[in-house]
């Protein structure tokens, strides 16, 4: 089983959206899941380690596929400890099938709890954090404000800029609803409320109204 | 009178902390209050418009004197358009006297409005934001523990880490009692509690409690 201290070699320096810091909190919230869900909890620790251990870098160029990249660089390092093929395999489904924007959807119990516990830092207080954290990388506006086009389709009209206020409309403002346990949607019903009035108020503040 | 336009030119193209999209809020702000107010409008907008003109760029070496380069600044901006020396001053001493930690307290109606106009650009969402966003600026955490020493005298203990929370504490968390006219006054209520609110579940989060 790799260790936290060998994880944390990992991963970059300082990344404020895919850092360590990130992977711990996942960890402890996936151990969370886990005691109430059950599970395997070698296989989710060992996923939850490893799941952006390559490509992941906020802003890097290898990023949209780096749940490939970071199940590839799992194998090496487990069979390296010796663990058998069909529990490799477990550990590289779930961390294939850990992305929003993936082909892959989780099949199994481990699989479910690590996409859970990854989607549970995007929402409530570090989601907002890690949202401004990745425009500021990026060099997006906070805010811009948004078509109707790109209300009810999520496509931009021509010239529409790109900001902190579309990717909540887009993707953020719904996470509670692609949750897979339980547990993790009780959770949820919170932090997706306090993600969705930080982005109500700021459009708010935008506009002039308050 | 500088316009908008010519204003745009002072500023880096992109700062998430003290840019041009900054220097907008602050000139809508600072607008809305005069009018309940009152004062010059002509002083308080070409303050508003040249406060951070000048060695404000986030994480620069002289942002901590950037009032005085900007007053500097401000002076050969209006003395090219002819402007009176006595009115040079005026918006001179606004922008001297607009920081948190700065020497100069804002003697003037139309400083005060600078001050209050500025100041709640850092609490609420756009602060919540901001205070993100200067965090990547600098390579610091969102969250780190506060030790009992920081919270009750902004000294840290040997090794304590600064975060964002760390500015919550000691500065962002009582912007409100710190502004000088009624109308900002009443206008801070809601943003300063916003703000707190995001900050305790940070907090909350950080801890594991939610």
């Amino acid at each position: 089983m790799p260790t936290v201290e060998q994880a944390r070699a990992w991963y970059p320096d300082y990344d404020p959206v895919h850092g360590f810091d990130h992977i711990l909190r996942v960890l402890r919230m996936a151990e969370r899941l886990a005691q109430a869900e059950g599970g395997d909890l070698e296989i989710v620790r060992a996923a939850v380690l490893l799941h952006d251990a390559s490509g992941a870098e906020t802003g890097g160029e290898k990023r949209s596929e780096h749940q490939y990249h970071s199940a590839e660089f799992a194998k090496k390092i487990l069979e390296a400890e010796g663990w058998p093929p069909e529990r490799i395999a477990a550990v590289q489904h779930c961390i294939r099938a850990h992305r929003f924007r993936g082909d892959e959807a989780p099949q199994t119990l481990e699989a479910k709890i690590l996409f859970d516990a990854d989607k549970l830092d995007v929402i409530g207080a570090f989601g907002v954090a890690r949202t401004i954290a990745y425009d500021v990388v990026m060099g997006w506006p906070f805010y811009a404000e948004a078509s109707d086009r790109f209300r009810l389709t999520g496509v931009k009209v021509e010239d529409e800029t790109h900001s902190s206020y579309h990717e909540f409309l887009f993707k953020l403002g719904k996470i509670k609803d692609r949750l897979h346990t339980q547990t993790a949607r009780q959770l949820a019903e919170g932090r997706q409320k306090f993600l969705n009035a930080y982005f109500e108020q700021l459009d708010a503040e935008a506009r002039g109204e308050i």
